[in-house]
């Protein structure tokens, strides 16, 4: 099955203790395309303006992700600036430049309305019930969010969640939509927003899935080479929604082994500055650490 | 096999955002003790004032813990008071009065000084370094310390380390100790300065092992109902060795189990202040439990 992502392509400039890197490709489409690409078929819809590096379009072009969804504007790329503390499970946003992303009204071309798998990456939720509208009886819809849209468009964000098959949020994020400090009864109150399930990532840490099935917990893969946390959340999500597409039968334990798979793609992402870690991977390489990751959780 | 743990025995103070205890039992020596009672017996080593109630030394004894060398001295008992934030990771110490436990210099019954396994609580290297002195060849010896010895006696904890099986910390204190904000690096570092194995704590978010053979992780138990996580780390430490001593026999996956185990009691402890909940719980709902765990771990 074939998987549509809509969402941002930006060039980001990070500094973390250590190092630093200036105009780097990023963005939530962007992490999540290449994280699901090991998995399944995808399309991408973004935005990018007339600065964006060639060389970018045809990281995506040589993965086979499809990018008739990409739209270049006139004008300059979306950017975000950010600066990562000691304890990397921290940063500050220093600068965000929307520029071409600000008024983006994502239309999907002809060709993406009958795809099945649906990744709705962090957007106002009015934006995200647009694109959801264009999308023939999608087979599964997976969503992300802020704390931005849960502040100022709680009731936009509340009508969407029983569109949702799955709901992903950070920690922080579902205390905030829950109004709960524990973590355990947030992501319960949640799913009883509508979402069939509700995943709370962790960072480091790892996620709880909450599901008809009740209670499941992942601990991150402990990595020793966190070089840049950035896209690990939408790398995340991305191994989630592409195995998902490429093991289509329900089943039981489907949804754990999607979420085992994005936390093993996500401790990719976070060993390099952009993709630099996460392109270079093999679906080799990510088997190989799911088996080891298994023979770690193993008593 | 029998375990002989030296620590505090202390009666505490605590505030969370929506309760308040005053007085109520505690001390890292009564979390493990209690913990640990419910795999294999128990012999506590601690010291309290003439004010100590008697209903707590009887809540020893019904569980069938030596009390021995539980020596009462003229004084007061050991004193905490704390406050826990709205997300209860956090917590500030309000009050520490030392009482009876300022110059308390262990001296174990002879009858302690042959059992197997050994648990130093936290305390000075050097108050740990004498109690272990005084054991003829330990099976096992498992410490825990903070982050005021890390910081004010590093070179006497540093002497100690070679001496221990295992070695249990916080993230922060691993951190510290082996100067690297990397938990994973962190942690084999610290392996490398004598213990044979050792266990970081991340409070809810579970733990890692690391050992000869490797680095194993595990999340906390998810529970949704977090009263008080005083006693927590302690309650984990008691879990592991009342394990590792119920099962004596070295094999491939003991560890691992062992703080499978230490992690369930853990999640008992913080569902009601000091031992409310830990002491209502029998043998077969800590394995109810771990099933349960099992399962929100299998992918």
């Amino acid at each position: 099955m074939s998987i549509v992502v809509v969402g941002t392509v930006a060039l980001d400039t990070i500094e973390t203790p250590t190092a630093r890197v200036t105009e780097v490709l990023g963005g939530s489409a962007t992490y999540f395309s290449v994280a699901a690409r090991f998995f399944a078929p995808v399309h991408l819809v973004a935005v990018v303006g007339d600065d964006f590096p060639e060389e970018h379009v045809r990281l995506f072009r040589d993965r086979g992700i499809d990018t008739s969804g990409l739209v270049v504007r006139r004008g300059k790329t979306f950017r975000w600036k950010g600066r990562y503390h000691e304890d990397m499970n921290h940063r500050d946003t220093l600068e965000v430049h929307l520029n071409v992303f600000a008024d983006f009204d994502p239309v999907l071309p002809a060709s993406y309305r009958h795809l099945g798998y649906v990744f709705l990456a962090n957007a106002s939720p009015v934006v995200q019930r647009k694109v959801l509208d264009q999308i023939e009886r999608p087979e599964m819809v997976l969503a992300d969010t802020m704390d931005l849209w849960i502040e100022t468009q709680r009731d936009e964000l509340l009508e969407l969640l029983p569109r949702l098959d799955g709901l992903v949020l950070n920690d922080a994020e579902a205390k905030l939509l829950a109004e709960d400090e524990n973590l355990v009864r947030a992501g319960l109150a949640i799913r009883q927003l509508g979402p069939k399930f509700v995943i709370v990532k962790k960072g480091e840490h790892g996620s709880f899935l909450f599901s008809k099935d009740g209670v499941f917990v992942l601990p991150g893969y402990p990595t020793p080479d966190v070089v840049d946390p950035t896209g690990a959340g939408d790398s995340f999500a991305g191994g989630i929604m592409g195995y998902l597409a490429s093991d289509p039968t329900p089943g039981p334990g489907r949804l754990r082994r999607a979420i085992a798979y994005g936390t093993i793609v996500a401790s990719l992402t976070v060993e390099g500055f952009s993709l630099e870690r996460l392109a270079r991977a093999a679906r080799a390489d990510i088997e190989a650490r799911l088996q080891e990751y298994r023979r770690m959780l193993a008593f």
